[in-house]
C-alpha cells in the first residue's frame, strides 16, 4: 500500500525572503514534514514544480497529469495551490487513470505559525490509503470528490458545489 | 458526518513546566490544534482525562469506553498516550459499540519542534470518516485494526503484531 | 531601569492573511514574545502604528518622535521596518532628547520559521539598558550609532556607512 | 570586537528523546539559533559540554574556566543550566580573567514552543559586547553582576542576591 507524494508548489510550500520581503518558493518543506510525520513506510516523494496555483496553465496541468500516469504508486497525494485546485483535480479525474489521487493544499505556509499544512498532509495520506479509486480534495478536514467542490474564496474555504 | 475528538492526554499533550524542568500536563494543546486545522465542521472536543498511558489503569479506559458509548458522534478520534494505546483499543474494540473509533498519539508532544502530533491527528480524522465501524489505531501513516498491532518500544514504532 | 517597547510594524510584526495570501498587520506578535521572555520587570508596551517602513512619511516618523519625547521611561526599544530604520534613527538622534533609544527589526517575520526576531529583540532590550544616552540601531548582532550605518538591500544587511 | 559562545547544555540545550520519553542532550540547537539571528560577524562556537547543570561538579567547572582562560575572544556568551549558573560565574569571577563573560540559559528548552531561549541569546550577546569586563548573569531581561545574584527556584525566577 505505498504511497507518492507530488508537490506543485502551492501556499503550502511557500517560504519567506528576507531579501525581497515576498513568499517565494525555494527547496519544498515536504521532505522535512515526511521526515516528522515517521511513517512506518517512506513515501516516494517528487518535487514536480513550485508554482503558485494561479500561474498553472494547460501545460502545468498536463505535466501534473503524467506524473500521475507514469506513478508505479496507485495512492498518490499532490501538494498544490488551492486557488486553481478543482482545475487539476478535474482534469484528473476525467483521466479516469484508476489510481486514488488525493489534492491538498493549505490556507497558511507550512513554515509559518498557525499553519494548516501538517494537519492537511494527514488528512490526505490516510485517504489515499483509505478512499476509493478517483479523483479527490482535501481540505479543513472534508474529503470532496472532485466533482462536487468550489473554493469560495471571499470566506477562504472549500465547499460542495452541488 | 461530525466528529468527536477525545483527550486522554498522552505524550501528544504534555508541556514543559519551567519549574519542574519535566514534562507534564496542563491545558489541552488540541483546542488550538483543532483552531488552526481550520475545520469546514468544528468537531465536538472532550478534554475527558490528563494522563501518561503508563498510568491508566482498568478504571481509566472503563472512563473511556463511557466517553465513546455516550457520544452522540458515531466518528471518534481518541488521542491517547503510545505505551498502552493498544490495550485500551482492545477493550474498545471488544465492547463493539457500532461507531468508528480511532486513537491517535504523538511520539514527540505537539509543542516540541518537530512533533508528528498535527499529522496524525488530520491522518486520524481522515480515518474516522473513511474507515468502516470498528476500533483502529493511527500512528506513523498506517491504520491498523485494534486486534493487529503492536508498539515495538525498543523502535519506537508501532507494527502488525501477526 | 524600567523599558519601553514601542512597535511600528515592518517585517519583524507581519503577519499571514488566509484570504489575501499576504503578508500583512493584524494584533501585534510583540505581547506574545515579551511573555515567553519571563522579563522580571514587564516593559511598558505600545502599538503605536502597524506599517511597513517603506509606507512611513514624515508625519509617522514625528508620531514616533513624540512617542519617545513623552515615555516617562528613559530606556525605549522601538521595532521599525528596516528599509527606513535609518532616516528614522536620525530624525531620533538630532532631536537630542536625553534618552537611550534603540530601533531594531527583523528580516524574517516573527510568525514565519527561522526568525531572528525573539533574537535581535533580547539584543535591543540588553542595549537599552546598557547603551548610553543616544539612538541606536540593533541588528544582526552589532549595535550600530545612528550616524553610522545603512541598511545595504542588495545583500540584505546593515553595514557601518562610514 | 569578536564573539564566543560556549554551550555547556543546559534545560536551553535539551531536546526531546521520542524512546525514553525524556528530555535529554543531542546536537546543540545553538548554530541553528545562531544562523538564524544572521550576525554580521559569526562567532566562534564551542560545544564543550551538554550536561544539567545539576550534574555539574568541580571538575566540569574547571573545564568552563579552562575555555575562558584559552578563548581568543574577549567577549564570551556561555549557555548554562540554570540550576548551578551561579556557582560557575562564581568561580569565573573569582578568576579575574580580564574578559567579559555572560552566562545565560532558559526556563523552557530551545526547542519547545514558548521559550525564552532565542531572546535570551540575544540579550547575552549584545551584553558581552557592551558590559565591562568581568562576570555576568543575563536572565530574564536583567543582567546580574556574579557577585549579586541567586535562583529563586520556587518561583523559578533570578533575583539580586543582596
Amino acid at each position: 500500500m505505498s504511497l507518492r507524494i507530488i508537490t506543485t508548489g502551492g501556499t503550502f510550500d511557500k517560504q519567506y525572503d528576507p531579501l525581497s520581503g515576498q513568499l517565494v518558493f525555494g527547496h519544498s518543506v515536504l521532505p522535512d514534514l515526511i521526515a516528522r510525520a515517521r511513517l512506518a513506510e517512506p513515501p516516494a516523494f517528487e518535487a514536480l514544480m513550485a508554482i503558485d496555483s494561479l500561474d498553472m496553465d494547460d501545460s502545468h496541468r498536463q505535466r501534473v497529469l503524467q506524473a500521475c500516469e507514469r506513478s508505479p504508486q496507485d495512492r498518490i497525494v499532490i501538494v498544490h495551490g488551492t486557488d486553481t485546485m478543482r482545475e487539476t483535480a478535474e482534469l484528473l479525474g476525467r483521466a479516469s487513470l484508476g489510481k486514488t489521487i488525493v489534492l491538498t493544499g493549505a490556507m497558511v505556509p507550512c513554515r509559518v505559525d498557525g499553519s494548516d499544512a501538517a494537519f492537511n498532509l494527514g488528512f490526505a495520506c490516510a485517504a489515499a490509503h483509505l478512499a476509493s479509486t478517483g479523483v479527490w480534495i482535501a481540505m479543513q478536514g472534508v474529503l470532496f470528490p472532485w466533482d462536487d467542490v468550489r473554493k469560495n474564496r471571499a470566506a477562504g474555504r472549500f465547499e460542495a458545489a452541488r
